[in-house]
């Protein structure tokens, strides 16, 4: 199990190992403690398994005005990397191998996530069939300072690395501070794009976690619209409503197992209505097909050995449930399937054709947004543009 | 029109403005050029509509062999900022007021419109009814010096900053010197994130972009899991296929219009295969909600006044498509509804009731996944766990 682990909390308040560790700790504490609910919570819970006194969490409380109060409550590691605690309290750790990021945020944590993801693919050679394995572990909504050392002690002890996301300028201060104390690799992945945009807007940031209460625009227009987009999108999944195709910003048409739900989902969730007709051969099209706009049109197109092995994946799963249609996936007609499909694309010129074989649906998604705005906008160089 | 902009060419090689220049220009070429069809495709099109004629695309694709050549196939901005461009050829550009952000990515530059759109969540304040308007421009697949070149060239033209993602360190370090050289302020969102997760791995970054044919583990099963998650989630919206609720990693229950299908939906994405089942009034529910484990169930409840307010702006669809209730947006009904559910909920203690009210479909994604991972785990402090 990756978490089994706890942490290691004096019962009684202890300086800090050493008078240097004193000095640099006084800068992680510069923003002012609240009381957190759910950090008591946790102390409580661990202090119910542990058999402590909960008498602690009752301190923290009163001594909520006091910015050093809080960090006495911890032990610090007594080496910077994988120290093991010291004290009946300590747990081992049971990480089930490889490396551990800690992404921490005080909103929900997914641009640390995304950000992580995607660094990750510069390691995918390393981390196919977990050779050299990583297990990363969110913790979102850390809006108070205790909860953050507490994170990051453990990120000390575990030899975790700490990716936070932190708005509130003196929390990202502390964590810069406390994870360069215990040793601990960190990166800030909003602070320096947040900075620079600042900068060159000539504003500041708020300071203020998204979603935070208070915040203008959380839940502006565009949200809802949406969220329009993505109801839109499911009930025009599969060809169905095809008289609300004019409603539609895109149009996806390709046959069976092209990939046009998974894309027309991404799209949705971008904020684009988006409708998919499926080919079927020998079976007509709907006419409002052809009386939309055919700049909104996108047809996807496969290879017939990639789409026959994706049928086979399919027709299991569609036999499983008492569907399949015995011919889906043979040669013969994936590939009279695919050819009906071409004529009618030929018939069409003004529809893109997109080759999606071995191609992800984020990229196939940006060749579908770059050439519909393009369409629209007419740029000298293909961009996506948006406007806040 | 934000991108009726055009470049500045010189018809001429010209040397750059300054020796200075030159020298600090010779450390963005350290990647050998390449032939880029695009590059010569949007210089053609340039071409056409300025009337110049064509033979420089020749001449670049002839000296491909020349780190220089490609350099000197542009004329600097004369100044560093909004600098105007000389010449016939140079297009006034009609951003319609508002700041620029140019995004630039080798691949998709989703990782870059996820990471700016996080960070211009910090300048709500200002960006609301467009008080300082922000436009931002993603370039995606731009894996060569030549385009990348261009792409800042106009950035410093526009008074544009730059964001990029770049996998290939010496493209990375070649925008980071032209940006300083034609004074663009930007900010390279993954470099230092990979960087520190290089380091605290302990192996180097593989330089390919993301999705770059050769890269392991491109389209990977964990991705085929996320598309099956996606078709299965909107095969199971609405109350549909009740028989398969065993199959759902999490189960969605409320009232319509509590936002169980964004959520569904932004759930699939993240790889979890999610049904949502609706609560009406004096409808009962399928059995087989109550056979599953109640530990993947997850009501959601509303305030009715909130309630009331989205389910009249529905009903303007609903009513649009000839499907409006009567009852559905009086008050006593969305009270009623509310009720009925809460009745639900409360003989189903083990199912979390989670408020929804003012909270965007992120926030109560991470909600539902904290709770559905500690469930699973039983950590010491709530957090959401992935193994790669």
């Amino acid at each position: 199990m990756i978490c089994s682990s706890s942490l290691v909390m004096s019962s009684s308040p202890s300086p800090p190992a050493s008078s240097e560790a004193s000095d640099e700790l006084t800068q992680p504490q510069v923003r002012k403690f609240k009381t957190s609910p759910q950090l008591n919570r946790w102390s409580r819970a661990r202090s119910i398994r542990s058999g402590r006194k909960l008498d602690r969490s009752v301190e923290l409380r009163t001594n909520s005005g006091s910015p050093v109060r809080g960090e006495e409550e911890f032990e610090l590691p007594t080496s910077p990397k994988r120290g093991s605690g010291s004290g009946s309290e300590s747990e081992t750790e049971g990480n089930g191998g490889g490396k551990s990021i800690f992404m921490v945020s005080d909103g929900t944590g997914w641009t640390a996530e995304h950000a992580v993801n995607a660094a990750l693919g510069q390691f995918d050679y390393c981390l196919v069939d977990r050779v050299c394995p990583v297990n990363t572990h969110l913790f979102s909504g850390i809006d108070d300072v205790e909860q953050l050392m507490e994170i990051i002690k453990q990120a000390a002890k575990e030899g975790a690395m700490v990716v936070y996301t932190l708005a509130d300028p003196s929390m990202s201060e502390s964590a810069r501070q406390a994870c360069k104390h215990w040793g601990v690799a960190s990166t800030d992945v909003l602070g320096p794009i947040t900075e620079a945009i600042g900068g060159h807007l000539g504003v500041s940031p708020s300071g203020l976690p998204r979603w935070a209460p208070g915040r203008e625009k959380a839940l502006s227009e565009e949200y809802f619209r949406r969220i329009e987009a993505i109801e839109f999108t499911i009930k025009q999944d599969d060809g169905a409503l095809p008289r609300n195709l004019h409603l539609a910003d895109i149009i996806l048409t390709g046959v069976s197992r092209s990939g046009k739900t998974p894309l027309s989902i991404y799209l949705a969730q971008k904020g684009y209505k988006v409708a998919n007709v499926p080919i079927v051969m020998n079976v007509d099209l709907p006419k409002t097909l052809f009386e939309v706009n055919p700049e909104k049109v996108f047809a996807l197109t496969i290879n017939p050995v990639v789409l026959q092995s994706i049928r086979r994946a399919r027709a299991k799963t569609l036999s499983f449930n008492g569907e399949i249609k015995t011919n889906y996936c043979d040669m013969d007609y994936v590939k009279q399937d695919l050819e009906f499909a071409g004529k009618i694309f030929a018939q069409n010129p003004v529809w893109p054709v997109i080759e999606v074989t071995a191609k992800a649906i984020e990229e196939t998604a940006v060749i579908v947004l770059r050439l519909y705005h393009d369409r629209k906008n007419r740029c000298s160089m293909p961009r996506i543009s948006k406007r806040y």
